[in-house]
């Protein structure tokens, strides 16, 4: 794909990748996760700061991947960069299209002099564990991710009133 | 301890700051793991935007602990709170201190309408997943944390030169 270009997300491009962000939701079987909109999109891309960074993978006019980034920061190293969503549409995938999104984020955060990349990965998803290792990186297999969702967080605010 | 008051960090704080990160670097056996100095820290907290915002518990004018915590984004929820880290110095646990500042964090997120909040737990400290599943906290048991340190990510930058 040598007339492949990734950029950065522009207002045009913001339709599209929603509907990768839905396209990965209905592959994940959840299709009725995703609750924010074309215009949270928009208000989070490109508000002052913005709540996150995202590259676009375009050919011939068409989006077909994306990755989206955010600034976190480590207590231990300093300033790191989390690697939210790598996402290239069903029909355009093993072309090496994530490959070129993932590599163009390495790159992003080496620019910016960041301390760590970071992104999680299912635990039964091999392919793309062996596919991370080739770059060196650590699989914590000890820490779990914890969430406490909208619902959850408004009856604790709700109790404690 | 009624006394203890939980507040926004000040500069005069940052000293005591970095000894409570020091100490769990310490405490989980990694004592040379924190590269960051008060400077750091300083240009970090007080940036604009600031990379972090941070609760210290504060008892007769000691910093007994501190929640330290920033955005993230849910490209299925939007804006949601990560809790990078909570820290009761050792000689004061047990004393709900930790709740105090847990607790805070969650009403910050509560008020700011975030979507989500989000931390970490080692799957073997089986008292701290205890006390989060109070507050009906979901632990994702088949994700795991990847990361990409400033070595690896250097040698990546070097080798596609």
């Amino acid at each position: 794909m040598q007339e492949m270009n990734i950029r950065p997300i522009q207002k045009k491009d913001l339709c599209d990748v929603l509907d990768l962000i839905k396209e990965l939701a209905v592959y994940e079987k959840e299709p009725d996760a995703v609750e924010i909109d074309e215009q949270d999109l928009a208000k989070s891309a490109f508000g002052d700061p913005p709540d996150f960074y995202c590259l676009v993978a375009e050919f011939k006019g068409q989006i077909l991947g994306m990755a989206l980034f955010y600034h976190r920061f480590s207590t231990w190293k300093g300033k790191s960069l989390h690697l939210e969503d790598l996402i290239v549409t069903q029909k355009y995938r093993q072309q090496g299209i994530g490959k070129a999104l993932f590599e163009a984020v390495l790159h992003e955060a080496h620019q910016q002099k960041l301390k760590r990349v970071e992104w999680v990965v299912l635990d039964w998803n091999q392919s793309a564990i062996d596919f991370y290792k080739k770059y060196q990186a650590t699989i914590f297999d000890d820490w779990r991710t914890v969430q406490l969702d909208e619902e959850n967080l408004k009856k604790f605010a709700n109790a404690s009133l």
